[in-house]
C-alpha cells in the first residue's frame, strides 16, 4: 500500500484553511501520519495551528521537512473557473487554492515520508514541522514550532522546505539561501516657514530628497558569489502639505531593502544612520529612523546537503537545478538558525492567483524526488 | 481744512472688510473723494468690490496710487487685547486689523491726494485704484481695475502702491521690483511591482527623487544686480502607499519657485521639462508637469521715478530707503504691465498678526511723504 500524494493534495485543498484558519488540514495530516507511526503534537500558539510529527528516536540523525497548510484568500471568487476549495482533477490538472503554494508540496513530503518509513525504516528520525501561518504574520507559525522543538530537545540535522521553487518546469531551481529583508521608516523634521522666505525655514523635504538620493544613487553592492545585488526601494514618501506657499515641518518616507550576505541588518542600519547624520550636518533637518527587520540573509553553501538534493533532482528529472538565492522571504529564514536548510518544490507559476492549479504528474514527480532524497540521506 | 489720515484710518478699521466683504470701506472712501472733486466709479467684478477715482483730466500726466481695503481674518479673536474692528487709539497707537496692511496706507494716500488737489491743483491727474480683494484670489481685484481702465482709455504715467514695505522704521525700504512666483505640480508614473523584484517594476519615487535632487542640488542663480538669488522649495511629496512590499505606480510632488529677473516662467518651465526628460530617459518613468504662474518677476530700475520717491522719503524722514526686491508677491505684479510701479508704505511688523497695530505718528509721516511725492511729481 502506498500513499497517493495527488489524492492527499486534493483532500487538503478541500480544507478551507485560509490563514490562520486550520480548516481541517492539520487534522487530516495528523490522522495520516499517526497511522504510519509518527508521533504527532499540535504546537498551537497565539491562535495559530501548528503540527509537529516525528518518526524514530529523538537525538540522532534527523531529516526535517517544513511546509505550511494555510493559503492566501481566493481573491475574486467569481473569476475562478473551478471551485477554489473543490480539489477537482480534470485532464491531469488539479485545481484550487494551495495547488502550488503549497498543499501539494506538503502532501508530497508527507506521502514520501510515510511510504519511506513503512518500506525501509531508516536508521534515524524524520521530523515534519508544518505550520498553519506562513502567509500571515508568521510570528506564531514555524517560529513557534522551532521554539517548542528547542524547549523539548527536538532537533533536525538538515531541513528541506517544500515551497514551490521552480519557475517553469520541475527540477529547474532549488533555493540555497534567501536575501534578508528590512524596512526603514524615516521621519524628517525641519522648521516650518513661508515658501518665499526659505532662509527662515528648514525644509525637511529637501533633506529627505538629499538622503534618499544618497541611498539610491549607488547600488548597495554588485552581488556576491551566490547572491544577486542587494536592492533598495523607496515604497512611499508622504508629507500631506496642501499649501504651496508653506514649507512643511515634517515629511516621512519608507524604504525597503532586500540584502545579500555582504550585509546584515546591523551594518545596513549603521550605513543609514551615517547618511542621516551627514544630511543633518548639512541641512539641520533631523531624522528619526525606525528599523523593522523581517529576516537576515542566509546561505547554505554548496556542500554535502546541497549535492544530495541536487543529485536526487537530476536522477528523477534529468534536470540540473540552478542553485538560487532569489525571491522574497520564506520560513527558511527562521530554520537557518537551527540547521542547514534548503528549499525545493513545484512550479510556482500560478501561486496566489485566480485559478491556481498544477499538473498532477508534477506532484508525483516531487514525491519521487523527496523519496530519493530520504533514501540517499539515510543510505 | 486738512484731512486727518489717522481718523480716516480708524474709520476704515471700523469697517469689517474681511476679503471679499466691502464692509463699508470703499463707500467711505468714495464719500471722502467725491467731496474733494474726484470722479468715482465702482468697478466691481465677480463679487469683488473695487473703486476707481480720478481728479483732473484723462489722457495727460497722471500719478496713480494703488492699495486695498480688504483685510485677512482676525484669527484667534480671543487673543486680541483690543477689538480688531474697534479702531481704538491709545497712547499714540492705533489698534486693529488693517492697521498696517493696509487701511492706514490707503488713508494716507487718500488724505494726501485730497489735501493736495485742494491746496495746489496740479497740472495733471491723480488716479486712485483701490481694490477689495488683494488678500484673496486677486483675480477680480486690481486686475479688474486695470482691465476696466484699459477699456476706458484710463492710464497712469507712474504708480505707487501703498503696501507696508518697512521692516523696522519708516523710510527704511521701498520696493522697486518683486520676484516672480510659480508652482509646478509634478506627477510621476512608473510601473507597479513587488519590492523584492524591482527589475520588473519602475519605481516612480526613485525617478522623483532623482528629479527633485537635480532641481535642488544647484541654486537657480546667484542673484542679479537688483535681486537676491531665486529660490526653489519642494512643498510636498505624496504617494500614500501603505504596503512596504509594494513599489507604487504613481507619486506626486509640488515645487514652488520665486524667481528673479534672470528668468521668466517660460525659461524655468523649459528647464524643468528638460530635467524631466533626462530622468525619463534614464528611468523610463514619465512625468506630467502642470505649471501655475502667480506672477512674473518685474523691476522698475533706478531712474527718475525711483529718485523722486527716494528723495521725498529722505527729506521727510532723514532715512535713505533701501531699494529692495524682496518679499512675496503684491498687486504691483499686475500694474507693472501698464506703467512703472514702486511700493512704499509703513512698517509691516504686525501685519496679519493678532494685535495688529501702528504708531499714529507713522501714518502722519507717511501722508507727508506721499504729499511731497505729489508736489515733486507735478512740480
Ligand atoms: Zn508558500
Ligand atoms: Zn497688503
Amino acid at each position: 500500500m502506498t500513499t497517493d500524494a495527488v489524492a492527499l493534495s486534493a483532500d487538503l485543498i478541500r480544507c478551507p484553511s485560509v490563514t490562520p484558519t486550520e480548516g481541517g488540514a492539520l487534522l487530516l495530516l495528523e490522522r495520516v501520519l499517526s497511522a504510519a507511526g509518527f508521533a504527532c503534537t499540535r504546537v498551537d500558539r497565539g491562535g495559530v495551528p501548528n503540527l509537529f510529527a516525528r518518526w524514530g528516536e529523538k537525538g540522532g540523525k534527523t531529516f526535517g521537512f517544513n511546509g505550511h497548510t494555510d493559503v492566501v484568500p481566493v481573491g475574486d471568487a467569481a473569476a475562478w473557473t473551478h471551485d477554489p476549495f473543490g480539489g477537482e482533477i480534470l485532464d491531469g490538472v488539479l485545481w484550487g487554492r494551495g495547488a502550488t503554494d503549497m498543499k501539494t508540496g506538503v502532501a508530497a513530503f508527507v506521502a514520501a515520508a510515510v511510504d519511506f518509513v513503512r518500506a525501509t525504516p531508516p536508521g534515524g528520525a524524520i521530523v515534519l514541522a508544518i505550520t498553519g501561518d506562513e502567509e500571515g504574520p508568521g510570528k506564531d507559525g514555524t517560529r513557534a514550532l522551532l521554539d517548542w522543538m528547542t524547549a523539548e530537545g527536538e532537533a533536525m540535522s538538515v531541513c528541506l522546505v517544500g515551497e514551490p521553487t521552480c519557475p517553469d518546469h520541475l527540477g529547474q531551481m532549488m533555493k540555497i539561501g534567501r536575501r534578508g529583508s528590512m524596512t526603514f521608516y524615516i521621519e524628517a523634521e525641519g522648521v516650518q516657514g513661508h515658501s518665499a522666505y526659505p532662509h527662515r525655514a528648514r525644509n525637511p523635504l529637501h533633506a529627505l530628497v538629499a538622503l534618499l538620493h544618497r541611498m539610491t544613487a549607488q547600488p548597495l553592492d554588485r552581488g556576491t558569489q551566490h547572491f544577486e545585488p542587494s536592492t533598495l526601494q523607496i515604497t512611499t514618501i508622504d508629507c500631506g502639505n496642501p499649501a504651496n506657499n508653506v514649507i512643511p515641518a515634517k515629511a516621512r518616507a519608507t524604504v525597503n531593502i532586500r540584502f545579500n550576505d555582504a550585509h546584515t541588518s546591523d551594518t545596513i542600519t549603521h550605513w543609514a544612520e551615517r547618511l542621516c547624520a551627514e544630511v543633518t550636518g548639512q541641512t539641520g533637518v533631523t531624522f528619526a529612523l525606525t528599523t523593522e527587520v523581517s529576516g537576515e540573509s542566509f546561505l547554505t553553501p554548496p556542500g554535502a546537503f546541497v549535492s544530495l538534493v541536487s543529485r536526487a533532482i537530476v536522477s528523477e528529472t534529468g534536470v540540473v537545478p540552478e542553485l538560487s538565492t532569489t525571491g522574497g522571504t520564506s520560513d527558511a529564514r527562521f530554520i537557518k538558525d537551527h540547521c542547514p536548510v534548503l528549499e525545493f518544490g513545484l512550479v510556482g507559476k500560478t501561486m496566489h492567483q485566480v485559478d491556481e492549479r498544477i499538473d498532477v504528474a508534477q506532484i508525483e514527480g516531487l514525491k519521487r524526488i523527496y523519496t530519493r532524497i530520504l533514501r540517499d540521506y539515510f543510505a
